[in-house]
């Protein structure tokens, strides 16, 4: 990653210019920096900031200057300015910074985008997160608590991260390392098994999240932290479990999707932010300087919740 | 398989009493007989009759003594007498035999279920539907056509079984002896692929089902004729064209299910059958005296379309 000087982005009808107080770090920077087969001119990283609207092109009245907002962007978020689709602004509530509100867009859209368009969670259903320390893992966990009363199952390969998903609700926390998911959620459900499986894993998991499923459950595929390639899989029980198994990814998604998505998890979610029963959970805040100490967090998964590069002072 | 004299079932509250005119022959009635676990008293098979309503025990006053239906039952459908759930039954438009009506609903049921409620085609999107000379493929080729003006493509090993499904309205036959599936579909396609599969293969056609998927595509798993056993399979792609793979059975769905499932379908497309776009297509009808014929032939996958036994003369 090298630092250079540029003009300040030309906002298009539809967007605002934003003058960027923060970022969020996400798998995708640290992917889209490794890609070899990137050629100059190098993009500007960075999906997802929080600032203030300096110039509302946009027929969203409501965006005046002045106005905090947090949301994601297409791209050259690490950037001391950038555009932004005026429908993914979410108006910062005045309970939170603007390095807390960053860490609200990415992960908590996807866990929300996860749980409620593909996974269909409902009501006091029964819920599997892996990764329940990873960025969208802690926001699942509160989403599911907060808006669906779900019985949450999470699995974590670190005590620490397990202590803290329970601080956030999840009901049944599961070292991988130490035991099997698969027959602690047999137990407990008495041989029911989970409505909706948040899987970051992949490969290694299969036939353990296979084993997990319950009848008519959503198997909704996120990451694959454990490898892409499985071997030996039967597909009788894709079909005897009735289950759907939706594989997804919400950066290359439209814009229109994104809008939609953002207004709606703003009017479910928001006010819960703003009482405090919703929390951005942040790792850490690092200065723009020290961009690449926030890639190498992420990359060795130090982190639990987001890793925040901060832009200019607030 | 054996034939006896039993007393005619009782219908309880909400159910039909109905003198069955015909049955008609499923797998799962085939999958049932050789089940080795099976015990005295053995089930009376069969999961689909036409027939005369006898008795109405439920409150859907139109349902009169003398009325003629189609439709699922639970089991018990090989025999003179049955019940059925009357939100299961469908009336018999006066242009249908009984014994064309009886290939009405499972086969068309599962069609519309798995292409609409599951695979959520849309109109002018594209389908594939395998084992276009089966009961289900038939049925499917017609509704993605006379309901949603779908891009069909179909494949089978005989070449009577595809001019059949062309004369159907498919737009796209593939001999899967002789041809690419995935090859063509990405030739005719530039590339895109089809919105929806419709798979009763499985394992022999994993990788070229995944091949042959489009963007947010739908891959409804019906059945496993080509094994169950896959290996070596990458899930990259499950992710990266945002598939949602979606495993089925209809017969162990809940009543109120398979009554809502009835409904819908009764009111989209029961008006189609009435002015002759929609055809129940059988391939032939047996007497009940030969049920062991039935059995063989779907077993001998010999059928285009419904192998219907003749219980009682109409």
């Amino acid at each position: 990653m090298i630092m250079i000087e540029k003009e300040k982005p030309l906002p298009e009808k539809g967007e605002l210019l934003i003058k960027v107080k923060a970022a969020g770090v996400n798998r995708t920077d640290t992917l889209t920096r490794q890609n070899p087969s990137l050629e100059k001119p190098y993009p500007i990283l960075g999906i997802e900031v929080s600032g203030i609207v300096e110039e509302n092109h946009s027929s969203i009245s409501r965006l005046k200057p002045g106005t905090r907002v947090a949301g994601l962007v297409n791209h050259g978020g690490y950037a001391e300015y950038v555009t932004m689709p005026a429908d993914r602004a979410m108006v910062i509530p005045e309970s939170l910074t603007m390095t807390e509100a960053v860490a609200i867009p990415e992960v908590f859209l996807t866990a929300y985008q996860t749980m409620y368009w593909l996974g269909e969670l409902k009501n006091k259903e029964r819920i599997l997160i892996h990764a329940g320390g990873s960025g969208v893992g802690t926001a699942a966990i509160q989403l599911a608590k907060q808006l669906s009363e779900a019985e949450v199952f999470t699995t974590a390969g670190q005590s620490k991260k397990l202590d803290f998903a329970k601080e956030l609700g999840a009901d049944h926390v599961i070292n991988y390392k130490k035991e099997n998911f698969e027959k602690i959620i047999n137990e407990v459900t008495d041989g029911t098994g989970v409505d909706v499986i948040l899987d970051f894993v992949g490969a290694s998991y299969w036939e353990k999240n296979l084993a997990s499923a319950a009848i008519d459950s959503r198997w909704v595929l996120i990451g694959t932290l454990g490898g892409s390639e499985v071997d030996d899989f039967s597909i009788g029980s894709i079909m005897g479990k009735r289950l759907s198994l939706k594989g997804t990814v919400l950066t290359p998604r439209s814009d229109a999707y994104k809008a939609k998505l953002t207004q709606e998890f703003i009017d479910r979610s928001m006010p819960l932010f703003e009482d405090g029963r919703l929390k951005p959970v942040i790792h850490s805040v690092v200065p723009f300087s020290e961009v690449k100490e926030a890639h190498r967090q992420m990359e060795d998964n130090e982190n639990i919740g987001k890793i925040i590069i901060k832009i200019t002072e607030e």
